[in-house]
């Protein structure tokens, strides 16, 4: 395998359809509402996308069996217009790879006709997070401010390193193809997955999307996360000052 | 050279064959096994893979000639079904060139008809291992169930990491293209090579393939390893609490 | 995005264009530069640059529209020879692509009949300096006389690890297409933004392109930082000798 | 530039050449044998060789002007058959460039019938070494007794490593292209330029060509040397035991 392949699953005929991204990234964030959708949704997967830049590695399952890592792409029909979500258990392990399956996607959204993109991810702060925000971006004057009107929050310097990997490709390179898009970050530490960020970015997404979505599942997972910061906490202060904050071994349990 | 090249040796046509690929890894256990395999049944060289994703480098034979570092395809004739044994000095040295190698393989699959792939490896437990098992994964159910009946340990959440390289490749890309295929792991402490492991991961190899193989070199192999841990581990406890384990400086002693 | 991409702004016939290279480098002294003559000429965009070579990023702006990193081309009428203008977010982020896309911008040169290539950077002494001078180094022995009657420094042994990127490739895979190249380099400390030295590089550019250049900005840029390289002084003589210099954290503050 | 490009400079018709290759690399040995035999033989360069697998730079020589980092090939006229001598600036920055610079290095020698390969360079002992030998390894078995008649020892494991770079794939790929090939590598402490080493390799390489070569220019240069590794030495037993040795910052001078 040297390129890019995309697997055909399903064929489908969709309507003025919207693409969301949510690929693995800072604290898990897109990849949890991501993936919240495709089950609340019952969405359908029709694509698998692999990638000689993705790793050189299967997962083992519960089960024995194997699966190649890869990208997915599922598909939901709606009432007025369609939706596509992609999820995926790793990004591009190389620069030119984000480029290239960047590429891909987009080819997609211009074979579905996808009128809107949004990209979901975490902005990492490096402190416990009260009360998540979502931070936006998009690819057009207009975009910024109708996700103003929807409680986006866009500061100046914010992100200050731009956005990298595909959550900005699909924005950047989408404005070459005429293509809208918005990435929406939830405010999040930076050390743990955190499905109460998700939640903050699943609330406003919803309301763009003009769908109702439960969230029980996401609440469950918040609140057991929150209790699991707690004691992170307790610990932090119960250390004297010399030791280690501890923080450094924590990122990304959950 | 730019491309994966492969130098043909010999034409054959084969039955039914059935792929075994023994790459250096985890404590040399597939590479011991299928090297095993090749001597003791006389298995004849067909094709060497040379590719730019291997290290751009020769290899010093005693005699004081050069080989060019490759993987090397040899074939065994069998009652029933022919027996392909993928062997090398290395695996790429590049995730692309994982995916490349692999792909390449699994074209010599595909032109030669086989029918099942066993890609063999050591799992690194990180301790001594006295009574090594061979855990497994497999690329379908049907395989998986197969397995545990010759007594392959398939556990939840092992080995969590996934399986990196061509042996994990070679099931999720295979399952692409309808080769099943199944990862014999086994168990060893990952510090050095490992020819006990390599007997466990053969007993059952050869049960499965239904051909009957001396062990008596990898026996003796292991027994001298089976010394030289002991005395690693004399030494060890001998060791103050001050000073290194000495495990680092064994890794790969062989 | 598999290739580097020219998207055409405008169409222009140029009359015997000069190229002036600016993108980011030590000091950003070519940056600045490059982009004041942009502002001062009033240059327009013709082109821009995207590369799967240059990091996979968006910056964000103050509007909350985000921009795909890229290098642009602008390009001034003037009244003998028309200007090019070579400026951009960042360099190539590998090795292969510094030559990909000094390629691409050589391209461009025989495209409109570049007749003389000027690349800018800083020169990184490693101390503060006082009184900026601007080093240099050309493709052709007649160009190297002309730049030393216009005050450039030639010094054998500088610089003594060669130019490294754009700056360095215009010119020598500049000479394979004959075309005529010269690097001027501003010496700088290498720790900060240092517009004094691009005003030392924009005094001889503008004479040598016999074109008038309001220094202004530039010059007020300059004495802002002056200012805070003072300060930093203070700072630096203020310290007992076993705190750090301070030196490490003032790296392109500006 | 996306290739690696061979600029012609003369054509020549040759007769039974012989390739020898001296790029830069442990202890520069080859590199100073190869440069040396230009210089005596009065060798005329016929090609330039540019890639990107080079390093993005171009060198600045001592009159301003600047020389695009290459390899380059020279031709020497001799009585009954010719030579051709590569040297160049530096070896490949990356595996798939040695690769790749190797491949077309033997296109040219079947491009022009070379009938053997020279590669040269110094093997690195760690310790300074007071009468240097050659080692050897070759693409056959009669090269490598013919090389033992000349004075060339082989040995078993030596190098251990095998050989890296453009001086091992000539052997190994040169051998897939049916060209003789043999390495020839004076021992070296490594961490210095070394004429001496140079000198034995000299030695053989002409008794082997049957050619005459002043070496004064070689034996003046290694007497220089060796008054500096004298003094390194006599610096080094001045040292307490609690000093670092100094060896670390004596790499490379020369």
């Amino acid at each position: 395998m040297k390129e890019t392949t995309v697997r055909r699953i399903k064929d489908l005929d969709l309507v003025s359809p919207i693409l969301i991204e949510g690929l693995p990234g800072v604290g898990h964030v897109g990849k949890l509402v991501a993936e919240h959708l495709i089950e609340e949704l019952k969405a359908e997967k029709i694509m698998e996308i692999y990638s000689p830049h993705l790793p050189p590695q299967v997962i083992v399952l519960d089960d024995g069996t194997v699966k190649q890592v890869r990208n997915e792409l599922y598909a939901h029909r709606g009432e007025d217009r369609d939706l596509l979500i992609l999820v995926g258990d790793y990004q591009s392990a190389t620069n030119e790879g984000h480029y290239d399956l960047s590429g891909a996607f987009l080819d997609l959204c211009e074979e579905f006709g996808v009128e809107r993109i949004y990209t979901l991810g975490g902005y990492g702060t490096g402190q416990f997070v009260d009360k998540p925000q979502v931070l936006g971006a998009a690819n057009s004057l207009d975009l910024v401010e109708e996700m103003k009107g929807r409680g986006v929050v866009f500061q100046e310097n914010e992100p200050g390193g731009g956005i990298v990997g595909v959550s900005g490709l699909l924005l950047g390179l989408g404005r070459l193809r005429d293509i809208d898009a918005v990435c929406l970050m939830g405010t999040t530490s930076g050390y743990l997955v955190d499905p109460k960020s998700a939640q903050e970015v699943l609330r406003i997404l919803s309301t763009a999307l003009d769908i109702e979505v439960d969230m029980q599942a996401l609440e469950e997972r918040a609140k057991e996360m929150e209790r699991i910061v707690g004691k992170l906490r307790e610990m932090e202060k119960a250390q004297t000052p010399f030791e280690t904050s501890g923080e450094e071994d924590l990122r990304y349990i959950g």
